[in-house]
């Protein structure tokens, strides 16, 4: 009988061909025309479960679109881990950038290309073929294990509070485990250990209730576009320290070992400048790059419009314009108090001459982190030594999952954050890739984490 | 036989038929879609310089739009006028704060609705209809008239200049008189002396080539947007003072006459107020409104935009973030020169993170003004004074007319801007308007105009 890890060699080319069939459902979350595809692709996730000796395979229906679900809990005495993954994916546009069709995928100089290869079907198939190889050889898991695929990510995971909370007894577990973030590089696996938060506004600044002749108000008119620009300018300065008064309350500061481990991440600036056709970087003085990403809070407009967009000329003075803002936040930063000090603060500066309207978008996240010193996370780094033999570097992420929030604080149980591909798979863009040698690693990985965590002493 | 003036009161009804039939075709200039509409306009409006008796009625095509041209030239020994207006109007958005389709004319509350009523169809129609009374009751004109109107105004006269050069033969005058500016207020008539220029660019800044998800890169990319607002305030500060340096150099002050001229006009701040929901007037330190507007430079934003401007949430930083942005010139600034000024002071101060690309839009325009004392200037004043009892304000205009600079400059005749409709008239905006009793009285007006332009001694 040949071990979990032999088992997941001799089944390379199968457990691959498992993956392609699976890309090739265009799971697009956001897209309407795709629901009935959002769909096949979680009976079709439910059959692998099933496959592969899961039980309770199901397809629960959300207001949104399905979660699925399917267990396995014949350890009894041992720890139970919830596993969360999501089988939907981002858009293809812009489609002409792709070298190949998006969810026809094809193997190509050690990478597999199409959409979700990395972002998150190819973690979630990693997953399955390691209990897989589990089950094959020994007829077991070492634990007992609730596995859940979201089919929401990609939309903020409308419905996936609503999911839980429906569902707690069903999902009650001891230990979460999320496989949706990436790896330092090829080789150099990576826990997340936080995660920022978010708030997001629209400011509407209005000058007039009508556009307004340049010629017959220009001297007399106030113009919202100018008022907007210095309300902007008064939020954050060109050095990029953010202004708003209390902004920075509750910021946790980061510590000699994290300081340690984000420098032990190397940082490529020149391949990033490239990547995105950046003059220079750009943030809050007295940080790195990556600290200034992972651990600091930022202020961004994210869109701005007002008055005349067109070809050529027209000599208006907009009566409105306005802005999306968005702030990433951090432990221990609340997003109503960070919102409601916006608010006050805007409200204070905003040139008297015109109105303003700030309406908070349903977007608000929670910062979120958990000490790296939990057994949970020293599990996870004792698995991932194991397969890479290498400490993992314990990172955080500047982006926000909004399940991990969810689940911790609904499920009351630690979270491990542990992907398996790597940080430059195009997630979100064209060519999305997943890198095959980090694939087939990752499968030893992951099969190797339900063994370390089922060890976790004194639970 | 009724005078000209009887037959302007018998035929109100019939007159302003004609002008809502010339109103419903929506000649947008600047909208390609509207290209047919534009010539159909100009072929209505031949049609009706034929109809009331002048000749060589024609349309005539230039590189644009085409000009529409007529002519009376049987009064030999006296002098030439050549009347201006056009026959473009400007778009209609945004269409939901129209009380009324805008190319579905409608009469209420003394007021004529729709585009282009006031600017400049109606103005044209006026002249029309006071041509046809001298024509219908005298069987002639006192004076030789050369009529055109145009078909770019809105446009910037993109290829005025080129028709003058074209037709300077033709269009050969002692006198020219524009039709295109509004009065002080109902029954208090102006004559206007002198129009500001225009500089108008559109400035793009770009910080990256694709847009960035602001989870991965925030904090570490600069945002365009923000860059953007850092630029717009330092052109500008919060009191309205215009910060590039050189831009007030060869701007001419105000004398005591024309202060004097100017405080005659009623200024009703209350009212400016709620015409355009404005909080507030702003403006230049150390000036009047009317000051400001007339004989003061300005420099304002008239669209901005970048990134997400569509519901809810995008976290997003956008690639880039553009404006456009004018500034309104006075005698004797160059606009070259203050767009020299302006692009190098942007390229100083820009933020060294960004990239940014500056274009002049072909719609620069030279401020212009005549002398006061201009015998034609003194005949227009005569005529205004008989029809509504009150020596007329010499005003400034805080607006460009580019065909006047351009006729002055190639024509070399003296010119009188003389207008018949209200300062608010709404006209660029939504709910454009024409006050009827204006529009009755201005017939009369421009009916005058030619026996006293007729009479000018020792030309």
């Amino acid at each position: 009988m040949p071990s979990p890890e032999e088992f997941l060699d001799e089944t390379r080319e199968q457990g691959l061909r498992e993956l392609e069939e699976f890309l090739r459902i265009p799971s697009i979350s956001s897209q309407p025309e795709h629901a009935d595809d959002v769909r096949r692709a979680a009976g079709h996730l439910a059959e692998q479960y099933e496959r592969i000796g899961l039980q309770n395979a199901e397809v629960i229906d959300t207001a949104g679109h399905p979660v699925v679900y399917a267990d396995w809990l014949k350890a009894p005495g041992k720890p139970t881990v919830l596993l969360y993954g999501h089988y939907d994916v981002q858009p293809v546009d812009p489609l002409d950038l792709w070298t190949s069709p998006p969810f026809e995928p094809i193997r190509q100089d050690g990478q597999l290309l199409g959409r979700g290869s990395s972002d998150d079907k190819g973690q979630i198939a990693l997953h399955w073929q390691a209990m897989h190889a589990w089950l094959n050889t020994t007829g077991e898991l070492p634990l007992n294990i609730k596995v859940i695929a979201e089919g929401e990510e990609e939309i903020s995971s409308l419905h996936f509070e609503e999911f839980v909370r429906a569902n707690r007894d069903r999902l009650k577990t001891d230990y979460c485990v999320v496989s949706d973030t990436t790896m330092v590089a090829r080789g150099f696996p990576a826990i997340t250990y936080a995660l920022r938060g978010l708030v997001y506004v629209e400011l509407r600044v209005e000058a007039s209730t009508v556009d307004m002749h340049s010629g017959q108000m220009g001297g007399m008119a106030p113009n919202p576009a100018q008022a907007l620009a210095e309300i902007l300018t008064r939020l954050k300065d060109p050095a990029g320290h953010i202004l708003v008064p209390g902004f920075y309350d509750g910021v946790r500061p980061l510590n000699e070992d994290e300081q340690h481990q984000f420098a032990r991440v190397p940082f490529d600036e020149a391949a990033l400048k490239k990547t995105y056709g950046l003059e220079a970087l750009a943030g809050e003085p007295g940080y790195t790059p990556t600290e200034r990403n992972w651990a600091r809070p930022t202020l961004d407009v994210n869109g701005i419009w007002g008055g005349y967009q067109g070809p050529g000329a027209k000599t208006i003075i907009p009566a409105w314009a306005a802005a999306k803002i968005s702030c990433r936040l951090v432990p221990d930063q609340e997003p109503a108090t960070v919102a409601a000090a916006l608010r006050d603060y805007i409200d204070k500066i905003r040139p008297k001459t015109v109105r303003i309207k700030l309406t908070e978008l349903e977007s608000h996240s929670q910062p979120w982190i958990t000490p790296v010193d939990d057994p949970l996370i020293q599990a996870g780094r004792r698995a991932l030594e194991r397969v890479y033999g290498k400490d993992p570097a314990l990172i955080r992420s500047g982006g926000s999952i909004g399940a991990v929030e969810i689940m911790g604080r609904l499920l009351g149980a630690p979270t491990l954050l542990v992907g398996f591909v790597l940080p430059d798979c195009f997630a979100h863009a064209p060519n999305e890739r997943l890198d095959l040698e980090s694939f087939y690693l990752g499968q030893k990985a992951a099969a190797q984490l339900w063994d370390e965590i089922s060890r976790i002493p004194g639970r």
